[in-house]
């Protein structure tokens, strides 16, 4: 079976300005100095500095811990409306499962616990006490909502069963990064229970399209490699993960959500079976799937320049700044006009009046912050009848009339979310080389990913690789098609450093 | 100072059918017997019937955890998205605090350490190692949020900083109840910061009436008694706690929500200051709120009935429900005509075309989940060109015309909110007396609240009224305004039996 890879993507790209990426780019008003150490210079302090500097996110103080400050939890909400709309749309419903689980539930499934114990964080006492048993905090949730499900299927009628629960996560991390790989983070866990091994395949793969892939597309502007994971790199417990993997501006991937075909591990371990149709009793075939705050992560690393991060309309908490250079000569009455028409257009809109702090520092602010339009306003554009617009994702300033200002902007919004795919295309067709060899893709790997055939690398390729800090990110066809089959003729890997 | 009390419920009862609850009641189809204990013989058994048989949770394996069923957790969403709008409008943000506490925080506030340390559940392994500072699972985050508020303040300028995160509290519960006394909650903690005690009062109120009382009586129909917590009440580290107070049908108090004026407290233990205008360091003034699931337990004991639930049609997360009686006669095309016309209409529909099951089951089921509307449609209602109406908040069944039903069931929602509402009223009528002494307050709590004065009470009452396992609910004026001043002329005391 195959699945068509990319065809979204070129969907999307198609039709909308391929000349965006290339437009000249204007200098954009006083920046005296960088605020930022660049990419090239040094890719993980930018990181660092974007995070810090654009407000998005502090350490907590427990080791690898995360505190998501307004602009990047608004993000967040943005991610969840949409993703929660996809999810919904296949028939999910949202329920809340504990977050404390029993430590034996873990070692029910032998795979399971042996994959995550070593990242548990456990509670000895509770109420003042030591606990009879202790407790982990979810580190995620297949055993406790196994648990549950055996309660609630009986007859082939309680299925399929489709479940998805927003919630928070700890695994302890020993090398922390913001966003990336935190000791706590946020999620969404679907889990799903099937009558035969095929529903459940195919659920795990509509998952993989429907919900993450569109998610991905059409909101976050990343555009994913698509696959399958290789059996080492097989979620602890399950038959099959399917990967979506991100390239990042640095050359490295990181692997933005999965989908897992559980089979009946679970299931067999919590007891949880049904009567079919004839009144035999048998166990359902169940999948998982997530994402994290980690997509935060991947915005910042595909979309961010050296001057901040660049967020796609879609996502961004503010689409359009309208900044009062000076209220002077009406130039704030005419900017709240139109902040008003924006906001009446249905554009996230909003207005910068703090003309009290300097012009340029403002300007800086809210290109490290990614908001994808400014619209700069003083006295003297006003006196003209117009006012400055500048794409975030061009990079371009230019000046447009007042009059009908607002419907042009937020038709123009569309073209801002279709610069930075293409952009995150183009990202792919540089940092992605096909090489033949295992030699060539360690070589390769220093700087980009690359693809080669499977079968020059296998499971001990997997370790020669891992030598060089290496991984399969997953396993497709040459054309980009994804297969469940890990022994097709032609199979490939992609091959890379990653977060 | 006064606020007006239960002017908005007065607001909303006016105008609206009175009548609702008076009207008479129809048999409802063939009920053999009572699915649910009655709520005259046995409350708390009802309460936990009806959550069972409702779908609504189960016990988590942890000792007083919770599983939120998909039923139970559509309605928190509902309550999220409309208490989000709310919290949104005046002003506040966003954002995330992490889980994990380091234990010395809450140290740093004698006050708050003390009311918090009986109810700790502690992290004392993390990664396979013991970890040098335990760490609690946040029982609030007063400690932890100021920790951030210490970083991000540091000029009058960055004032008022209104912030809030939905999450979820581990509190360890001895007597757990589901809904209303759980080990983990899910809630939203509001935090603010304010340079004058006088603002931030300003908007402890303002959260206490412009988004917590406007939710529970507008979305909820559940009309609280408003006012402030005696000082044994108050929050473990606040100057004062204002509080909105349910009236249960069993004659009982539930705290629905609260809003602290923290005061300097916090600020001084954590180091939060600010330069004011002139330059001078000062401490700022705080606010935290907060509501919970528990508000799930209120709508269950509040509209709850010997069928089952009753859920105002704002919060039902399907207000009508289309019950396919049998799927002959074209009964089922015109069902999924009628669906999809209230879908058009903007309402909240489910189809129940499951005419495999008995109908009278279903009908059950859907009393006992507590849909406002339900429509019964069969071939013989269709030959004749109507339905059967069946109003669950009035009890009542009615033919209705299919020619523009949709139009004029969408239209009779309101009048559906608006019963439960006077219901709700009535039964704080019913419920709450007025009494001269501690005597009467105590004979009287047996079966309701009692309104007393607190001069009548006092500290000393208190205790008395603790060994019959009374509490003060709030303090008020006797015409139900609150007032800030505990030492006020003719304050009175509401004093219950509480959850």
């Amino acid at each position: 079976m195959r699945l068509t890879l990319r065809h979204t993507v070129e969907r999307m790209v198609v039709g909308t300005d391929r000349l965006g990426g290339r437009a000249l780019r204007h200098s954009i008003g006083a920046v005296p100095r960088p605020v930022l150490t660049s990419q090239a210079d040094d890719f993980p302090r930018w990181y660092r500095e974007v995070i810090a500097k654009a407000e998005l996110a502090d350490n907590g103080p427990v080791r690898g811990t995360m505190v998501i400050r307004p602009w990047a939890y608004a993000i967040w909400e943005r991610i969840q409306s949409e993703l929660d709309a996809r999810i919904k749309a296949i028939g999910v419903e949202n329920a809340y499962f504990p977050l404390l689980i029993p430590e034996s539930y873990l070692r029910k499934e032998a795979e399971h616990v042996e994959g995550f114990a070593p990242e548990l964080a456990v509670v000895t006492h509770g109420g003042g006490k030591r606990l009879e048993e202790r407790a982990v905090v979810r580190p995620t949730s297949e055993t406790i909502i196994n648990a549950s499900f055996t309660k609630w299927i009986d007859s082939y009628r309680d299925l399929p069963l489709l479940i998805n629960n927003w919630s928070n996560i700890v695994r302890w991390e020993l090398r922390p990064r913001l966003f990336l790989r935190t000791t706590e983070f946020l999620w969404q866990e679907g889990h799903t229970a099937h009558a035969s091994e095929a529903e459940a395949h195919a659920f795990a793969v509509r998952v993989l399209r429907a919900v993450y892939e569109s998610l991905l597309v059409e909101l976050l502007a990343l555009p994913p490699l698509v696959g399958l994971k290789t059996r080492a790199e097989t979620f602890a417990g399950a038959l099959r993960t399917w990967t979506l993997e991100g390239v990042m501006r640095d050359g490295k991937a990181l692997q933005l959500g999965t989908s897992h075909e559980l089979g009946q591990g679970f299931a067999k371990a919590f007891g949880t079976d049904f009567s079919d149709a004839e009144g035999v009793r048998r166990h359902p075939w169940q999948t998982s799937w997530a994402v994290t705050t980690r997509l935060i992560g991947a915005l910042i690393m595909v979309h961010g320049d050296d001057r901040g991060l660049r967020l796609p309309p879609a996502v961004a908490p503010a689409q359009v700044v309208v900044l009062v250079v000076k209220d002077e000569g009406g130039a704030g009455d005419a900017a709240r006009r139109l902040v008003d028409e924006l906001r009446a257009c249905g554009v996230r809109v909003r207005l910068d009046d703090r003309v009290e702090e300097p012009f340029g520092r403002r300007a800086i602010d809210w290109e490290l912050k990614g908001a994808p339009v400014r619209v700069e306003l003083g006295p003297r554009d006003l006196a003209e009848g117009q006012a400055a617009l500048v794409s975030r994702a061009r990079g371009s300033k230019e000046p447009i009339a007042l009059d009908g200002a607002a419907r042009r902007i937020a038709g123009a919004l569309a073209g801002e979310q279709a610069a930075l795919l293409a952009d995150a295309c183009r990202l792919i067709d540089d940092r992605l080389v096909a090489v033949d060899s295992l030699t060539d893709a360690i070589e390769q790997g220093r700087t980009g990913l690359a693809q080669l055939p499977w079968s020059a690398v296998g499971i001990h390729g997997e370790r020669e690789l891992a030598n060089h800090g290496i991984t399969v990110r997953c396993l497709r066809l040459p054309d980009g098609t994804a297969t469940i089959d890990r022994e097709a003729d032609g199979l490939v890997a992609i091959v890379a450093r990653a977060y």
